[in-house]
C-alpha cells in the first residue's frame, strides 16, 4: 500500500465536513452557517450568532431571547466554584490556564458519547455560558478586587465588560465590544477547534474537548497576542515613526503584530469592521492606529512586495478592548470567551457523526533492534 | 487545485515523522526508540523507559537514577496545591477532569516557544513526575482518606500503588503494576498523543498539551474503560458461562470489553506480557480470567470468523490492578501516569521542530447568502 502522508501542518488538507462555516481566504470572506458572518456582526446580537452558530439558523426573537435567557443564568456561579477559583488563582494567576482548570467545575465530564443530543448542548452552553464569568472573577480574585455577580438583565458583551472592569460600558463601548466578540465567535478549522474535535472523537465529555481547545487557543501561534498590538503602538509613539521602529523589529528577526495572517489574502474582513468601529469611538488613540496602519502597510508593501500582507483582526481588536476599559492581560481571554461558540458548534457536530482521530507518524529513528 | 481529502479519522494518514517510537500493527509489534518495547517492559526500570522515550537513549545507571530522583522529587506537592486539589474535588470528585484541572497548578503555562529545550523538559518531566501523586490525592481527598505524602525511595510505580491504596506494595505486585505502566508509556499516533501534538504546534504551554491529552485519553474510544473488563469477569462469573453471555452481549449491540483493537491484527505485544505477568501473580481470578479468555476467543473466531479478533491491553491490565489493590475507578488514571512519559516526548519533539497544525474542512452546509 502507498503511504498517504498529509502536508506539513495538515496545510489545506481537509479534514472534515462542515455545516457550520468556512473561511474563503483568497475573497476576505467568511461566513457563519450560511450568513456572511460580517453581515451578522453588523446587524445582530451575539446571542444571536451563538444560536445560529450552535443551533444552525438565525433565530425567532422567542429564540434568540432564550439563548439569551440560557447564558445569563450560566454566567451565574455558585459559591463553592468561586471558592475554588480562589484556591486555584492562589497557585496560578494566569487567566487562560485558570479558566482551563475551572473547566473541570463548571461541567461534568460524561463521555459525549454516552449523553443525548439534548444533554451534550446543554453542556456546551453551560461552557460558552460561565466562560466570561470565570475569567472575570479569576482576573479579579488575581486583582485583589471583589468578584462582581452576572447582572442577566445585560446583553452577555455588556456584562463580561462590566464584570472584568467593574464599571458598566456606556452602550457605544459593550456594542464595540460585541462587534468583536461577534467577529471571532467562529473562524475555520484552526488548531483549537481542530484540538476540540480531535477530543470530541474519542467519546470524552465537553468540558475535556473545552479545555484542549483553550490549550491550543494559548498558543502565540494562534490566539496570537493583541496586548503585544497595544505594546506596538506605544512603542511607536508618533506615527511618523512607524518605519523605521518597523525596519528596526524586522531587521532584528522580529515579527510585526497586527499585520499577516495565515488564511486571508485578500483584507481580512475582520479589520476592516473593527476599523470602523474604532473610528465610531473616536479618540487620540483611534487616529494615532489609523496612521499607523496606513504607513506599516504601505511600508510592508515595499519591503516584500512579493507578499499581501493585511492588517488582521488583532490589530483593532486591541485598540477597541483598551478603550473598553479592558487591560492587557486579559485581551486573549476576551477572545476566548467569544471562539468558545465555534468550539460549542464544533463539538456538537463532531459528536453527532463521529469517528475517532487517529492519524500515523512515520518512524524515522535509528533501525529498530528487534530481538 | 485539487482538493486533498483527508481518509477519514485520518485513519492511515501520516501527519508526522518521529524518532520515538511506533507501532507494527500487522506485526503484533510495538517500539520504543530503537528497543522492542516488550524487551524494555521486561528488563527495565519504568524510570530507564522514560529516560529512553524522553532522552532518546537508554540511561547509563547515573542516568536512571537521576530520571528516579528527578521523578521522586516532582511526586512531592506542596500544601498549596493539596488545598487547590480539596477545593476542586469539593466540585468534582471525578479523577481525569481533577487531574487536568490539576496541570495548570504543576506547570507554569510559558509558551513552549518561548522556552528553550531544557526548560521545556522540565516543565515535561514535572508533569511526569506529579501526576500519581496528584492522582492518588484526588483520590484518597474524595474518599476521606489522608492523603500520603511520595517516598522518594521507592520507585515510580512501587510509590504510586502505596500512595493510591495505602499500603506498600509486595515487589512482585509493584513490578506487575511497573509491568503495566512500562508496556503503556507510548504506542504510536493515538488520539491523545495527537492531541499534545497539536496543542503544542501552536506554541502553547507544556502543560496545555497535557491538560488536551489527558481530556482525549478520558474518551472511553481512546483510554477505554478497563474498569469494564472487570465488570463483565464478574458478570460472568463461572467460565463456563461465557458464551452465552457474549452471545448476549453482542446481540444486544454491545461491544465485549478487552477484546479487539483498532491496529493490532497480529497478537497485542501488550496482553501477552500481561497475561503472564498475571499467571506470575496467579491465584483465583487468573484462573478465572485465563479461561474467560480461552473461550471467549474460541467464540469470538466463530461468530465472526472473518476478522481476526486478539486479546487486548485492557483485559489483563484489569486482573493485574485489581490484585494490586487498585480500584475500578482509578484504572484509566493509573494508565495516565504512564502516559504521561509518551506525551513528553511527543511535546519535546514537536516543539524542536514545529509548525502550526491547521488543516481545512469543507463547507457543506447551504448555498451561502452571499450580500
Amino acid at each position: 500500500m502507498d503511504e498517504l502522508i498529509a502536508p506539513p501542518g495538515l496545510k489545506g488538507l481537509i479534514v472534515a465536513d462542515t455545516t457550520i462555516g468556512s473561511v474563503r481566504g483568497d475573497e476576505g470572506f467568511f461566513h457563519y452557517r450560511d450568513h456572511d458572518a460580517v453581515e451578522i456582526a453588523r446587524h445582530q446580537t451575539f446571542e444571536a450568532a451563538a444560536s445560529l452558530l450552535i443551533d444552525g439558523t438565525l433565530p425567532s426573537a422567542a429564540e434568540e431571547s432564550s439563548m439569551r435567557a440560557q447564558l445569563a443564568t450560566n454566567r451565574m456561579l455558585s459559591a463553592e466554584l468561586i471558592d475554588a477559583l480562589r484556591a486555584i488563582v492562589a497557585v496560578t494567576n494566569n487567566p487562560l490556564p485558570a479558566l482551563r482548570a475551572a473547566i473541570s467545575l463548571v461541567v461534568d465530564d460524561t463521555a459525549t458519547i454516552d449523553l443525548t443530543p439534548e444533554e451534550r448542548r446543554e453542556r456546551a452552553i453551560r461552557v460558552v455560558g460561565a466562560t466570561p464569568s470565570v475569567l472575570a472573577a479569576i482576573y479579579r480574585i488575581a486583582a485583589n478586587k471583589p468578584v462582581l455577580d452576572a447582572d442577566p438583565s445585560l446583553s452577555h458583551a455588556a456584562d463580561y465588560v462590566r464584570m472584568v472592569t467593574g464599571t458598566a460600558a456606556s452602550p457605544t463601548l459593550a456594542r464595540a465590544v460585541e462587534t468583536y466578540l461577534l467577529l471571532t465567535a467562529d473562524h475555520g478549522f484552526n488548531a483549537s477547534t481542530f484540538t476540540a474535535r480531535v477530543i470530541t472523537s474519542t467519546g470524552a465529555g465537553v468540558g475535556s474537548a473545552f479545555a484542549g481547545a483553550i490549550g491550543a487557543l494559548s498558543g502565540p501561534l494562534h490566539g496570537g497576542a493583541p496586548s503585544r498590538v497595544l505594546d506596538m503602538i506605544n512603542a511607536i509613539g508618533s506615527p511618523q515613526n512607524t518605519e523605521d521602529w518597523a525596519r528596526d523589529e524586522l531587521k532584528a528577526g522580529r515579527k510585526l503584530m497586527g499585520f499577516g495572517h495565515a488564511v486571508y489574502r485578500a483584507d481580512d474582513p475582520r479589520s476592516l469592521l473593527l476599523r470602523e468601529t474604532a473610528v465610531g469611538l473616536g479618540g487620540e488613540l483611534v487616529d494615532q492606529a489609523i496612521e499607523i496602519e496606513q504607513r506599516m502597510l504601505a511600508f510592508l508593501a515595499e519591503w516584500r512586495p512579493e507578499a499581501t500582507i493585511v492588517t488582521n483582526v488583532e490589530f483593532y481588536a486591541a485598540v477597541v478592548m483598551h478603550l473598553a476599559g479592558i487591560s492587557q492581560d486579559m485581551f486573549t481571554p476576551t477572545f476566548t470567551t467569544s471562539r468558545v461558540v465555534g468550539w460549542a458548534a464544533h463539538v456538537l457536530e463532531q459528536a453527532a457523526n463521529n469517528k475517532i482521530m487517529r492519524p500515523k507518524a512515520r518512524y524515522v529513528g535509528p533501525a529498530v533492534k528487534v530481538p
